[in-house]
């Protein structure tokens, strides 16, 4: 489909680590509640107060992708941020990124893809197909979010679940000796499910300064259980459609890469074909980071030395939309 | 470059005529004072209070746009939402038009592009890039800005710009037998400029309920005299690299369709070697409706015959970012 890879990769993660034995606590739950719901151990948290920020992650997390890749910053063409969460209504995020990273007088165009906790495999695909069409050479895809400071403190669910992380990812052309390339992709977006992610607020529809807005809207709400409902219903029939298509079958797979929702939502790949030993997750140490959570884990599974060039995988994700997104690649 | 056509056209308006001779009453300045500085006449506002808002601007865009296709709304494939300013934090603009148009248990993908002001040229080329690599079909893409209940009631500047619109358009593979197409398109952003134009907050830099954060950081803060020297600057060689490469020619456009930035901003093209017939402006009657600004200049000069199938036109935004953007096409 696009004959394109993974150039550079790059992560972040907050200062602080914060271990649900602490939040337990805050909480008033009992010790373990966390980790059995989750299965969240710890999760990474920015330090706020010392200037640590969702901008501050990214900005690391471009850095060492770029210096990761063959190229030099210089070599980057165009930036796509694709962020979970808003980190300011406007500029684009990547027009912030483009200015830590050092480019502000570059000209290189910026913009943001949006899809929620999917963010990073949409922006991944118009990456490819943007350098698929050799009007790009290597774009920089960003993914931050530091919701940690952000969550509603009622909400036990929320505020077991997530943390602060960022990745960043070179992407490039592959040359013809390389095995690099995206085989398929699919994607389905059903917003019957949209008011079950939602943060309705910090946007015109719920304006800070609207008498009728309340703090809670500025929260991140989710209801758990239909979205599980919801990804369960549809699955079979996604992953079915899925790789009746893709040239990449489940048992070529090293890894499967999954947005890391919770320990329920990623041991449920077992049910759809998966072995234990191709799914990938770090959660038990990074919670869910949003946008942040897949291009992390691709990170660690790429460090760990856990798949090399040849190597085939699939990323998967769910979004608020609600979205399920699915990239089948030979990283 | 792209074999694309745009098939159908929607826009969309505040129901409430605001003329600028009410806004000076309120603001305190001299009667044709903002006429003067701005060239706007009047612009449309949001019946808030009686349900109007960026939602449902966009969506009644979105509709008239498929009614105007070809095509009908099952033949959708995809939608990019490509607001200029958010409406809510979550999920993506894109799914709360496809729950709006009926298409909520279509499963067809959603996901937003943001470039603020220029969001509906970058969503045009993700589109016509989507389409070519013959991935997608018809692409509805949407943009809605309704800026007027948040704007700084302290910058007369601001207060004078704005008015609240929406535009939708379908984008359909052209026939071998069609003149359609996209030519060539070329974005810059320079991040120096990045706090000329922004909002600070809505996002988690300075959310909310942060104590440092007050309510100026929810409004759109400009310096427009920063922005005019920055695009003066910019723009001849930006457009000398880009007729160097089009094959369009200025010559050959029957209209340049720019962002209605302000009666100043538009007419500076005469400097760079349009004719007064070739800029079209809708300014006086509309303002800046930021993302939607191109599109909806771009349906009034399409329903007002003044350009048919085969007339050539160039697309010019600048954005927050800083960001000049430009395409050349064959409608």
């Amino acid at each position: 489909m696009f004959k394109v890879k993974i150039s550079g990769i790059g992560k972040a993660v907050g200062s602080k680590v914060v271990e649900s034995k602490s939040l337990e606590k805050l909480m008033d739950v009992n010790q373990g509640w966390i980790k059995k719901a989750t299965g969240i151990y710890s999760r990474y948290y920015v330090d706020y107060e010392n200037g640590e920020n969702a901008l501050t992650l990214g900005t690391e997390a471009a850095k060492k992708a770029i210096e990761n890749s063959d190229i030099s910053l210089e070599d980057i063409d165009c930036i796509i941020g694709a962020n979970g969460s808003p980190m300011q209504a406007l500029p684009c995020a990547a027009s912030l990124y483009q200015r830590e990273i050092g480019l502000s007088k570059s000209g290189i165009p910026c913009f943001d893809v949006d899809s929620t906790c999917y963010s990073f495999g949409n922006a991944l695909i118009v990456a490819a197909n943007l350098i698929d069409k050799e009007i790009y050479k290597n774009i920089l895809i960003v993914s931050a979010d530091a919701p940690s400071r952000t969550l509603d403190l009622t909400d036990n669910e929320v505020r077991a679940l997530f943390g602060d992380g960022a990745a960043a990812a070179v992407v490039t052309k592959a040359s013809e000796n390389e095995t690099s390339r995206i085989h398929h992709f699919k994607m389905h977006t059903y917003s019957d499910g949209a008011d079950h992610t939602c943060v309705k607020g910090l946007g015109s529809l719920r304006y800070p300064e609207y008498p009728e807005t309340s703090p809670k809207d500025y929260t991140f709400q989710m209801n758990g259980k239909e979205i599980f409902k919801f990804a369960v219903r549809l699955l079979p029939k996604f992953f079915e459609e899925f790789f009746a298509v893709s040239p990449i079958q489940k048992t070529d797979l090293k890894y499967i890469i999954p947005h890391q929702t919770s320990r329920h939502g990623i041991d449920i790949f077992r049910k759809y074909g998966f072995t234990d030993e191709q799914i990938a997750s770090h959660i038990e140490t990074h919670g869910n980071c949003i946008s942040a959570s897949i291009p992390m884990l691709l990170h660690d599974v790429i460090k760990e030395e856990k798949i090399k060039r040849g190597d085939s995988i699939l990323l998967f994700g769910t979004s608020a939309g609600l979205s399920l997104g699915c990239i089948s690649l030979t990283y």
